[in-house]
């Protein structure tokens, strides 16, 4: 086998044409990324070139069923179309205005020589970002239902690439920490998974995940280079139940020449449907405060009691300080019965009325009180898992929040099995979230899930499906539980996690005294640090996590009062994997641009050139930057602010403190 | 439990006298690090500070038995002995000739309050490079044969640590290359576990493993910052089977303030017991060539037939090259009977013959050859895993070098499982191959175990145990298994697997044509880089990998055969776990110094200081450093050699390729 893979790795930078019969090839639009595609000894395979440079060698295609014959031996090809586009469209809110959806593909028509002769296709579409190829099962041969057991789709990339990733099969999506390691060292992981060196990075992700299962990915035994698909099963060991023609996730590598130009790629939106909500006015990019970070630091409970959070009381002055602050949005968590532990859920029935507020809870008083005030309220269902007994609910508890003009909730599945049996990124997972998505969008309500299914750039399709968390949040850092997040990890992030789609991270800190009654707990950051995550981590809707109170007479606030959650486009500037980060926004409703960077524990100065200015205007740049003797172990709160002109030409020295950042608005002259 | 870890943590820098009733505190001679042992709700416990920082939070002591009631609770402290050394020895050869061996130390007596009553104890030594503690098992309460089923010791660490690790129960011990991650990633891992941040250095390690089984470190499920040993088990789930007094192996935690000194430590051999060899002249610190990288590249075979590589003439060849070129032996792997696959073993019953030579291999006269050409012989035993069938020909085998005098042998145990069925780790792999070293040393054989039991520092008492692999070696870069190292691998062993002793790694990689047979097989390495890493990656026995035609008409094998194989010290100058590394030796026997340094797949310049000179002596180096052009992927061979005269006040810029190296002999003028 290795000899076999080497050969062809040869052959494919020299010996292309010699091969065409059964070889097909496509090149991306600008012809730096190359993907062929053939059948040899009856079986399909594809394979890929950066820059002329094997990046996957011989891969296989295929599947296994649990009743028909495998879809994998005695193949052929029925005919080859060709395929291509170029086209622009608009988010109707996003970290870009306008995407450029600019491919080249093919559309391999397939059959079985033997058995039952079945018919089936695979398309490709090589974008300058990356490829993606999606399979469509038969039709015929007795497929009208089937059971797959095994995709056998493989990733076999060509060099021992450095890898970033999180292993699969833990509890609740994502909520780790990621791990740096050789691809050689990895077991089975989620995606993405990214991948760099040798000139390239990547990662393997997937797109438009409706109705299967999330794929990991599974190093095959022989071979540490060679992954393969490892879809979440049902609990009885089914991987996904199908029907004729379904069409599967797109399984997309993105290809990029550093880890900063990755950063910026579209393609797993352009490889989901368009928008299936006409009218998207309603669908609010905001900024918001929430009855929620004093839970996790141990001031309040979401239990009913004295130390109750969501009490009238208390959500009315939250409204009153957010209306004060220009805050145009107020989360309230535990205001709804059900949340006294330990019981959430009992007989596979949940306690949470989602429908049903507790009783120091005037959820019509506060409805008004908040319209009266111009501030919208956002809402908050947990689920705990117990996603059978939540659909029941839903449609009523939608209809609640319509009635008191909710319009956004957040979504919580605490637990690390659906109804304790279904793994929470298996089919069953990923189908009844969908349902839960449609349904919101009926009611002219968004969501964003902690906890959910990984995105693969859904929010294309339904945009009122705006953030996730699915990753280690803020919420780490504040006790719960009470390991807190490395210095790494948010400089990790944007390269890993945020390549499937938007975060809802909650950033914010200002006070680290919580510290007093957590002293375990560390926000492995800055303050300065802490601003520029508005930056870094985009997300359509941003936390100001911290107490109003921590932020009274804090000028930095400003920086969170100023900055957008809405951009007409974004540059990553500057980028190494766990280390650094800056990443510049424009304001999609006016001229200002944003800029955040970021370190790890170590200190640095990052020489960030302005050229993503307007040439020939003068700004002012609002600079929020690290005080003297910051350093996120010892002095976290140290902040300066300062202002200096600057042009396009500018060539700005970014000092960075341990766990340090930097925030800067740069308004025209 | 977090508000309680975070109160002691407090006190541990503030209320220490407070406390003295039940909390006994030691520091290390130069006062930086602090122990405190205690006793508190009957159980057992210790923590640790480094520069007046926690670095471990309160963690506990105790066992679990199969039969007798757990070693764990209502427990007392009978009487705290004082203890403290301070003395010097010397190594028969090493990485330093003279070990410092200073520590203070406490060893409880505890005592059941209840129950059996049984009386144990727990010595501490605390040096400052780190600390450890074992514990001596009872002799009472029906103590005399128990089986452990869980030691509770805990590492609760303060802070969520950037970790570097390899996962445990793979197969052969640690033949992976190491992930980094928050500490909160991990699962659970292979010991030496690296850890870095918050202005410390760490690894957790064992010494002195000779009858016990290895300890991996879980983490504790509902803290991401607390790992517990977690002891390798039998086939029947037993984890130790002990007899009465039984002393553990001693549990540590190295400490530092930077990785640099992290990778100098010398606790692990410190905790070791004195050598039980008198004499130890015949152990000779030695560089080898051998018949070994042809079969990785696939030009010769193990097995008889027409590729067979240890033929009498190829043998006798390879002993002239050696005799000509100043390297003192040559080892020869498939000699013996045995070796052709599929069938290394067969119920149970080794194939391998250790004291028969294949027909083509004319030991007598092979033997006499060498002896006359001044060279010395290197034996191979690959054992295939079969423990059992090996120690039955161990003793005969061993004969049969000596007579034809073979002083040192390299030894294999390829295989997941030992006699298919037992741990590569746990106490049956520990036992029986102590049982091969200490038969060794009775006929004054060297040995050097590729997958090995992992290296705890036995060579202090066992000098005879040069060298092991026990890592990702040079083979994989040849084709076996076909995924070569990554290029941060070398970068990281130094502050990982090296902790833990010598590695026999093989480098010295000159052609890289090999590639042409096997195209995807690549050594992410420059030529001066594999220079180098004979500073790098210590080890008392250094082969020559390359076969000898590769060294032919090369000038920079002259730094193969100048540089030596025995130290009187060394220094790690420079240091970034996964990114470079340098390394200054002087010559045990002279007074010349060598250094390597060696980066990952990045480019850069590191600025040393020749501060490790003697002052006011001028030197001449010798410069091997990477060529104009040098890249590992794309240009390894190109390598520079020059010289220029330098003091200890000298500060040389040494530039790296990508994967580059650079390798200096300094001789005095």
């Amino acid at each position: 086998m290795p000899a076999v893979l080497a050969m062809l790795a040869t052959l494919l930078l020299v010996a292309v044409p010699a091969r065409a019969a059964d070889w097909q090839s496509v090149s991306s639009p600008d012809g730096r990324l190359q993907i062929q595609f053939g059948i040899e000894e009856g079986r399909a395979w594809y394979r890929a070139a950066f820059k002329g440079r094997p990046i996957l060698d011989k891969s296989l295609l295929g599947f296994r069923f649990k009743e028909q014959a495998p879809l994998l031996d005695g193949l052929a090809i029925d005919k080859v179309a060709r395929i291509s586009a170029d086209s622009e469209w608009q988010q109707p809110w996003g970290e870009v205005r306008l995407v450029h959806d600019r491919y080249r593909g093919l559309r391999a028509e397939l059959r079985e020589t033997g058995g039952a002769q079945r018919h089936f296709a695979i398309e490709f579409r090589v974008y300058d970002d990356g490829f993606g190829f999606r399979y469509e099962l038969p039709r015929d041969g007795g497929m009208d239902r089937f059971v797959i057991m095994d995709e056998a789709t493989e990733f076999a990339f060509a060099q021992n690439y450095r890898a970033w990733w999180i292993p699969a099969y833990r509890d609740n999506y994502s909520e780790y920490e990621y791990a740096r390691s050789a691809l050689s060292a990895l077991s089975v992981v989620q995606t993405p998974l990214t991948l760099e060196g040798d000139g390239v990075a990547m990662a393997v992700h997937e797109a438009a995940l409706v109705d299967y299962a999330s794929m990991n990915l599974r190093t095959a035994k022989d071979n540490g280079k060679t992954l393969k698909a490892d879809l979440s099963p049902w609990s009885n060991g089914d991987r996904v139940r199908g029907r004729a023609g379904l069409k599967t996730p797109w399984r997309v590598v993105m290809v990029a020449d550093d880890a900063a130009r990755l950063a910026e790629s579209t393609i797993i939106l352009n490889l989901n449907e368009p928008s299936r909500i006409a009218d998207t006015r309603w669908i609010r990019p905001e900024k918001y405060i929430g009855i929620f970070w004093a839970m996790h630091i141990g001031r309040l409970s979401w239990n009913s009691g004295p130390e109750l959070g969501a009490t009238t009381e208390r959500t009315k002055s939250y409204i009153d300080w957010a209306a004060a602050n220009g805050i145009p949005a107020v989360l309230v968590e535990g205001w709804n019965v059900g949340w006294d532990v330990p019981e959430w859920w009992k007989n596979g029935r949940s306690r949470f009325r989602q429908a049903e507020a507790n009783p120091d809870f005037d959820m019509p008083a506060i409805a008004a009180y908040a319209k009266a005030k111009g501030v919208s309220l956002i809402g908050h269902h947990e689920t705990g898992g117990q996603v059978r007994d939540y659909l029941g609910q839903m449609e009523q508890a939608f209809d609640y929040y319509d009635r008191h003009g909710v319009r956004a909730i957040k979504l919580g599945y605490v637990g690390t099995r659906l109804d304790e049996t279904e793994w929470p990124d298996g089919q069953y997972a990923v189908e009844s979230f969908q349902k839960v998505v449609e349904a919101a969008a009926r009611h002219r309500i968004a969501i964003f899930p902690h906890e959910p299914v990984k995105d693969t750039g859904l929010r294309r399709t339904w945009p009122n499906l705006m953030s996730r968390e699915g990753a280690r949040g803020q919420e780490y850092n504040g006790g719960s539980p009470d390991t807190g997040n490395s210095p790494d990890h948010t400089s990790i992030l944007p390269f890993t996690r945020l390549l499937s789609g938007p975060l809802d991270y909650t950033p914010g800190v200002f006070a680290f005294d919580y510290r007093a009654r957590r002293p375990i707990n560390r926000v492995p950051s800055t303050l300065a640090h802490q601003l520029a995550l508005y930056l870094i981590l985009y997300s359509p809707v941003q936390m100001a996590v911290d107490l109003p109170e921590n932020y009274e007479g804090k000028p930095a606030f400003q920086f969170i009062r100023d900055v957008p959650t809405d951009w007409e486009t974004s540059r990553v500037i500057a980028g190494a994997i766990g280390d650094y980060v800056a990443i510049a926004r424009r304001d999609r409703h006016g001229p200002d641009w944003y800029l955040g960077a970021i370190t790890n524990g170590e200190a640095r100065t990052l020489r960030l050139p302005l050229a993503f200015l307007d040439r020939g205007r003068r700004y002012r740049a609002e600079i929020y930057a690290d005080g003297p003797g910051a350093d996120w172990r010892s002095n976290p709160e140290a902040v300066v602010i300062r202002a200096q002109e600057v042009t396009a030409e500018t060539v700005l020295d970014v000092a960075l403190a341990p766990g340090g950042g930097q925030a800067i608005r740069f308004r025209p002259l």
